[in-house]
């Protein structure tokens, strides 16, 4: 197994670890073929992290869908869209999820879920929403505030002045204007609206499952990202209707429910843990990405887009245990 | 059905046109509120294209993967990896693929097939090669060539000096160095290989199925891109096993067969033409794409990632018939 892994281009949790290969041809400063220590891979600087690295997710900040495969963890950003936050945290006491479906997966681009009925008579919200709000104001961007924390990126960006992390999001800058918004990497999860700005809810959301659509940014509300079970919603067959709807109503995977990790007793909740973003673990994290030391690699990219920063997350370590 | 696709993000190939909604903050130029004429969808252009903007892919460059749910198709990219494609010809002469499998499915990063006996003897190539080298020198870039077309990209990019598109393909450059390569986008077909750079002789090919994985440059050999049934790669579960390897033989998608067009009698071929990359119209799409002006979009990116760029492909108009 091993042997074939080898064959192939080097994944995010690829293990092996070995001198880089020298190369005559190599950009000046990229190889380090003479150096003493080669950098340490990702996984060595996982291997290395302190447990105050990582920082549990908050309850009230995480959505546990359930799907008939198994379960998406997807984690709320209040930070940037509060008001989306709050009556998502609401359809989720109402159960509003239970019983709807995904109704779109287009290629490249995004899986999307809600209420199969709302099709036949959108706008009007079909299934009753109970206490949560049927508009809410945009959220596509905020004012920079000294209370944000964020770890820039060292490579720049094609859309922005200013990208990096925040919080465990993937966030952009321009420190011009003083405004911050969340961007559409792999994983975000966002809000689907109409074409007006107020008419995304929370009731139908999507999520990324290709190549960053970056031009989504400031158009529409991100409310947070998947941090467990992305497989569920990016391994659907694609709809073969316009913007890739599902054509038929048996063609679409059934949500049992959505909770919020807070609703449910504490025994109930799952221990998982992300790395934090504003440690030194994660600027050497991001150093092991843009500069690979695998043996592997023969030219190092010495660059790192935003969205191909991985952002681990972990089951918590057993209070107490011990870890490897 | 078009009420609830208006609830969500805009597709590649939305066909809503629309004014820009109006917006008192939008930067200085993007918004176009007041302009007389709405800059045209990425739909207008192609509907107003000419025959002439269009080139049919040549058979001796196109390669037909039959899986038990239908074909991809894969257009090869011989200016950049000559000696590549022409093992791949010479493989698929031999039939080399029929009945090897896809074996490995990453999330977020690359679907690769090829023969699943080489999962035990690795590197020798348990299926017999026929008349293929079991070796193939590095095609990871080359010198930047005045009959190789390009057509820049006007935004920047994170990884390379340069970027845009030559003969349907991304592709990035270095000036100073006098050095062009194809670039890691989705859909981008490439050569897996050992740590030696001249063993990735074809035989094991992946497909890149999620944000682009740019650090993989200049690193490996890229052969092509699929041209038509990417969903029948990018949607396949994703393996457990390490680098998402299946692991069980079970799960694994057979290949039925693999064949070069050319090799096929002209009748059996399909008609298939793609956008090409060096003409105004295409400058258009590139255009339609940075500053989009359906009513939806209430943010103009003004910009445009290498890899967000839609290389249009399309069913060849009959002759003599008439096109809409």
């Amino acid at each position: 197994m091993m042997k074939l892994s080898m064959l192939v281009p080097f994944c995010a949790l690829a293990l092996a670890v070995g001198l880089p290969a020298a190369r005559a041809d190599a950009p000046a400063g990229t190889s380090s073929v003479t150096s003493p220590r080669p950098a340490p891979t990702m996984q060595q600087v996982l291997d290395a992290s302190k447990p105050s690295d990582w920082r549990p997710l908050d309850p009230a900040n995480t959505l546990y869908m359930d799907l008939p495969k198994g379960r998406v963890v997807i984690e709320l950003a209040p930070a940037y869209a509060p008001l989306h936050d709050d009556n998502i945290r609401t359809l989720a006491h109402e159960h509003y999820w239970d019983g709807t479906a995904i109704l779109r997966v287009q290629d490249d681009f995004v899986t999307q879920w809600g209420d199969p009925q709302a099709e036949a008579d959108h706008p009007t919200h079909v299934k009753p929403l109970g206490a949560a709000k049927k508009t809410v104001p945009a959220e596509f961007e905020r004012d920079i505030d000294a209370s944000l924390p964020f770890t820039a990126l060292p490579d720049g960006d094609v859309y922005a002045p200013q990208v990096g992390f925040s919080d465990g999001f993937p966030v952009a800058r321009d420190p011009q204007s003083n405004r911050t918004w969340l961007t559409h990497c792999y994983g975000m999860v966002g809000a689907g609206r109409d074409n007006a700005p107020d008419s995304g809810p929370g009731t139908e959301l999507y999520v990324v499952i290709g190549q960053a659509p970056r031009q989504l940014d400031r158009n529409i509300a991100l409310v947070g990202r998947v941090v467990q079970g992305m497989e569920l919603l990016s391994a659907l067959p694609r709809g073969t209707g316009p913007l890739g709807f599902y054509e038929k109503a048996s063609q679409r995977t059934p949500i049992l429910r959505v909770r919020l990790a807070s609703d449910l007793p504490a025994a109930q909740r799952m221990k998982l843990e992300v790395l934090r973003t504003d440690t030194p673990t994660f600027d050497a994290l991001i150093e092991s990405r843009r500069n690979r030391s695998d043996a592997w690699y023969l030219h190092k990219a010495g660059k790192i887009d935003l969205c191909n920063v991985p952002l681990p997350v972990r089951v918590t370590p057993s209070a107490g245990g011990k870890r490897k």
